[in-house]
């Protein structure tokens, strides 16, 4: 369940159980051991569930995305259907799994057919690149709340395959692996600052980071290069301290982000440093892979990102009993300001 | 998707196509054949989608409850949770599946300790006694609109498993097939007026067809029961004309039911006949199970309900190409004022 949640220890100081916030109050109604001899691998509490059948191992997952907190209204809907599929199949990606099918639930405050036209061809074009198919789901409508529409919520639950020796976990991450990251941090945050106002960019800086916003990539080919390789992975979804929190937590182990190394876009380099570290350390929506690998086997995290077509950069190493971000010349830099994303914050 | 959709054809008159509602327009956009070779046995349109995995069947369904809409903001939350739950069996039990895993996604105004603990309470009486276990899912924070909380949203995906060869469907029932319906129905709807002050009703009988709307029973063990036997089958969620519209459209059969042998409790009995007709015959809520039967297995069917504990009723046969409704002396009774429960309507 807490997928895409506040972590519970993304700062650099205190345990994990002082800081939960309303999140983890509200998954633990909901957290219960699978039931021995039962078909559940892994139940509520990484990325994705995996569930043995028939010899062969599901991984599912579920995302709810409702308007006026996860996306505008307004929104173009083809970027929505875009990007809800996409924040699913990047929690697939994380586990190591491939795409196998979707249902999608939908709860519109009107059927209007332009919208809806729209809303497809993003999700089904996105959806046809995975081989990914739309089994089912729900329709309803979004009743009115004091003269005004309801909000639009779209609810996607993915399914995908893994051999269950190989499903990649928050839970594996060992002292001494490397820590690695796909392609560049913070771009979404930055787009988020640029259309609040806050911060002004280019027209072509502007368009680049808010294509990372509203069009995320899943990382799916990478993920089933990482199968056998990584200890752990987790997909950045709500800033890399906050989902490196998790793997913390689950792994029992602490990290050292080595903060000049964690790749930025050149929008982003190009901002005040306070803003950097908020968009890339913080900074929610990125949906790049988080992993971690045994030192020796570099060449071949190299050689799988090749084949997946997607750069990665190695910025730390899972040491310690907590996380904790260096500077340049290594001296620690105070990530307190730094808030995780928080669903109920 | 179409689960609990409006009927395209429940009246008596007029093809499907002429009296499509929204839902269908909706539903037209994401409807598309599954990919020839893959492991899509069925896909939408149907109560459950059937996937095909390591030689195993799986079963999937997915349903909406948004306040406003299928609940009362205020609605106690162990009834919730336990309705919630209830109506996706529903629709494996209308597959024949035996339930496995579900997934929870949840859109809260606020974390209440007491609503969540209540709510778990209800989710998970039912999901035990069914040994389906909660997998995964999502959280998040209902948005507010224009000062007041957004709607509490509660999203499920239910898997079951069912052998692919003794699924049921809504698309296998024959001309001369028995027609039957378990439990009583109308009395969620009649509860629906009794709460709206349309009807008043003794203190027993309100608390009777309350729970029937609060807390369906899905009708899992005649689902499996039906298995090999029946020939078609969906759950009356939409109201009995309305989801045997469903079965009529994807069957290319007509039906004729009895309206004096539809089962009806006392409560109901004791209403107005046109009330009764309303309730029985297009009230929605009911999830009891409608389904098809060669007519030389009546023995069979009593024998599979006395097995589940569940009271069947024959309530008439598969003939022509259209719905008809008659009376007492086989005379049609107009339908026509009883339009189908439409989400968007």
């Amino acid at each position: 369940m807490p997928a895409r949640a506040a972590a519970a220890c993304a700062g650099a100081t205190g345990p994990p159980a002082a800081v939960l916030g309303e999140f983890e109050l509200i998954a633990r109604h909901f957290t219960r051991a699978p039931r021995a001899g039962g078909p559940v691998r892994q139940g509520v509490g990484d990325d994705c569930a995996l569930l043995d059948i028939g010899g062969r191992t599901l991984a599912l997952t579920a995302d709810l995305l409702v308007e006026g907190r996860h996306f505008a209204a307004g929104a173009d809907p083809q970027a929505l259907g875009h990007k809800a599929l996409a924040v699913n199949l990047s929690d697939l990606a994380a586990a190591g799994a491939a795409p196998v099918a979707f249902l999608l639930s939908l709860a519109l405050p009107r059927a209007d057919d332009a919208w809806l036209a729209s809303f497809a061809r993003g999700l089904f074009a996105l959806a046809d690149a995975h081989r990914c198919e739309l089994i089912g789901g729900d329709t309803t409508r979004a009743p009115r709340i004091a003269q005004h529409d309801g909000p639009i919520t779209v609810g996607i639950t993915a399914l995908g395959e893994v051999p269950a020796a190989e499903a990649l976990s928050r839970g594996g991450a060992r002292e001494g692996d490397d820590l690695w990251v796909s392609g560049e941090l913070g771009d979404a945050a930055l787009a988020l600052a640029q259309r609040s106002g806050e911060v002004t960019l280019a027209a072509g800086a502007a368009a680049r980071v808010g294509e990372r916003l509203d069009r995320p990539q899943p990382r799916v080919a990478l993920g089933l290069a990482l199968r056998g390789l990584a200890s752990a992975c987790i997909d950045v979804s709500d800033g890399l301290l906050g989902d490196l929190g998790h793997v913390v937590a689950r792994s029992g182990v602490g990290a050292q982000v080595a903060w000049t190394e964690v790749p930025r876009s050149t929008a982003l380099r190009a901002q005040p440093e306070a803003l950097q570290r908020r968009c890339a350390l913080a900074g929610g929506d990125d949906y790049e892979l988080l992993f971690t690998v045994p030192a020796q086997w570099r060449a071949e995290v190299a050689r799988a990102a090749r084949g997946a077509g997607v750069p990665v950069t190695r910025i730390g190493r899972m040491i310690g009993a907590r996380i904790e971000v260096v500077d340049g010349s290594g001296r620690a830099i105070d990530t307190s300001p730094l808030r995780p994303y928080d669903h109920f914050g």
